[in-house]
């Protein structure tokens, strides 16, 4: 099986069949778009992963219970996350996706929300109601990158992907498109979900299928993430099938792998976006974890490093204190064996056997210097090996957070 | 019954039969003290309770092992943690033993050791060798903050305490006298036990007994402490009774729930100590939690809470981003009812049945602006309640953590 992927522009939009507007409707003070809208010309199945948080915020409940029928539209509103806001906020949530559903022609069941911006505090709907009647007028099949511009918040860059891929076994050959964009500078330690992100691909999936490869996609993308080991109350990633692309895919069919492999990669993609434009990040720090036993493990003890302030701070620094990550696997609450540990930064072996090395200080800098660090941990226990991305932690990350609200 | 507590100077010399002397050794580059001595005129039993981190060091196997006799003596240095340094580590740490117990005629398993200061660097014992021969000359009744003063690192201010207390019951008086030190000030999230702490009283306790003692004081003072998140892989504290109170004091005994009071009343002290002078720290922050189902999940939610650098930057900014607690309490992985929760800034409600409240922002910020800021959260689950500290974060934690290695 041979697999060619091409990068394409437009973000979601670069999908056949799908429109998008991104507009300003006054939930950010700056004049800022804070209004996406993205729409399916045909019905769409739809997967989506949600936050472990256990403040589940409106949104996020009134999607989920949309999703088990077809879906046509999403609206999103930055600058405020309906989260925290009881009753009100689902009737809120609810009332955003009637508005929308108005506008377009559709049943409000066809319709999913999502929200993100400061915690607790009521959605304007006056102003929801604007927006969502100024964004239908305003679709087009150009207008991914407007819409994932209305999804930021603290984002200092807009994050779209977009990829056709060609699959061809014995001959057979199979092409199609997955885009999307996402959000997410802070806040950022997505489990079972992540920050937002919508994804829309042409080809034609049932509605389980489709769930089943989104959830192992985000396991290895999204849920391997951490900008500051914060779960946000919104996050969620959602995928629309739309189905542009002919025969039904099945997982039977020999371009399944294919379909689930570009969907990995497009996910992490997205992901890479985001923990790259992290809060104050200086440098992106590459974890690959082998020799764990399983996944959840090998997930927690990347966690543990890559959420430690120490092991974050020595990499701002540029400081081999390579007695950090080994301090903070120890602590990580999962089984491992001290004597087995080898690290290394980039390919200075630093730590063998659980022991300190003597090593070239020099190349170690010269590793820790880089745009993205690799580390490489091997805990020498069994098969399971995984990928996390982490940051470094900044004088700026602090700034931007000592005052969000205000 | 009543107890009646007085503040003694002197640290862990306050206690009748307590020697001690700090030094200089040449392990710490400013010429500062580097190396402790305590010492007791008689065999004392003696309690630890050590680190939860996988990668446990070397000094704390080897004092684990000698905890099995009564001891006479603890050594300790800064400036290097001995830390995965393998078997050459064991050996070393056993060195350092027996280089104290030949000075002090004393059999090698009489005496603990303790490291801290940097990982992975092996203990020069030439320097340890030297600095045991002076402070074993120096050890006077009245030396326990010169030994305090040894055994910082990024510290301060000097941690000790002293506290007299005399317990009457029925016209049956006791008295007795707990003092001790402690260090510690970055890579603090203490578990099973926490950064070093050595205290002694005079009471003559059963070592069973004062094992059970210390490990309950310390999961209600220590082990509820934070700076960062990161367990150290050098935790312990040690405790000794050196017995020159008198009559052996048994689990029966009328006073026995006062010594067990007064030993929480000192680890607290101490434990304060060390989470006002966490690294980079303007105020603490003290989280009261009621309301939980039991004290495992009580302390994983405070400690989600306090080491959410998001919930630190806002306390630094004197931001109510209470938002940011929920949040944090929602991804703790803890089965809470969300609509159950209610949180206060000091007496200004902000959350009530998992709900926002529009609060007064001007008496928000003054409780924000204090030096030591009361955060209520009440889960409305369960009996348990629990107070933990911790800290902002700052600039500063930054600025000392970048480079600690140089």
């Amino acid at each position: 099986m041979t697999c060619h992927i091409e990068s394409l522009f437009g973000g979601i939009t670069a999908v056949d069949g799908v429109e998008a507007a991104g507009v300003h409707c006054g939930l950010k003070k700056n004049g800022d778009k804070d209004l996406a809208l993205i729409y399916s010309r045909k019905p769409a199945n739809a997967a989506g992963v949600f936050t472990a948080n256990k403040f589940k915020a409106p949104p996020l409940l009134v999607t989920e219970r949309h999703l088990g029928e077809t879906v046509r539209a999403i609206v999103v509103n930055s600058g405020n996350a309906n989260s925290c806001t009881g009753e009100q906020g689902i009737d809120d949530a609810n009332s955003m996706a009637s508005l929308a559903a108005e506008k377009l022609g559709l049943q409000p069941a066809e319709v999913l929300v999502a929200s993100t911006g400061v915690i607790g505090v009521y959605l304007p709907l006056d102003k929801i109601a604007h927006g969502v009647e100024l964004a239908a007028t305003q679709l087009t099949p150009t207008g991914g990158t407007d819409a994932a511009r209305a999804i930021m918040t603290t984002d200092t860059v807009i994050k779209e992907s977009a990829f056709r891929f060609a699959s061809e076994t014995e001959g057979d050959k199979y092409s199609f498109v997955i885009g999307g964009m996402a959000k997410g500078s802070g806040m950022i330690c997505p489990d079972m979900a992540t920050m937002l992100a919508f994804i829309a691909t042409d080809v034609n999936v049932d509605r389980d299928l489709l769930q089943e490869a989104l959830r192992e996609a985000a396991d290895y993308s999204f849920n391997l993430i951490s900008v500051d080991g914060d779960t946000s109350t919104n996050d969620m990633v959602l995928l629309l099938a739309c189905g542009g692309s002919g025969a039904k895919l099945r997982k039977d069919s020999p371009h399944w792998p294919a379909f689930k492999n570009a969907l990995l990669h497009t996910c992490r993609d997205l992901a890479h976006k985001v923990v790259s434009d992290g809060e104050g990040v200086t440098k992106v720090i590459k974890l690959t974890l082998k020799g764990a036993v399983d996944y959840t493990s090998a997930r927690r003890l990347a966690r543990a490093v890559l959420n430690s302030n120490l092991v974050k701070t020595a990499f701002f620094g540029g400081d081999a204190n390579w007695g950090r990550i080994a301090s903070a696997l120890g602590s990580a609450g999962v089984e491992i064996v001290p004597g087995c540990v080898d690290i290394y930064l980039g390919d200075v072996q630093v730590m063998a056997a659980g022991k300190g090395l003597v090593f070239d200080e020099a190349a170690a800098r010269t590793v820790l210097m880089q745009a993205e660090v690799p580390v490489l941990i091997n805990l020498n226990l069994g098969q399971q090996e995984i990928t996390a991305w982490g940051n470094d932690l900044s004088y700026d990350y602090i700034s931007i957070n000592t005052n969000y609200r205000s």
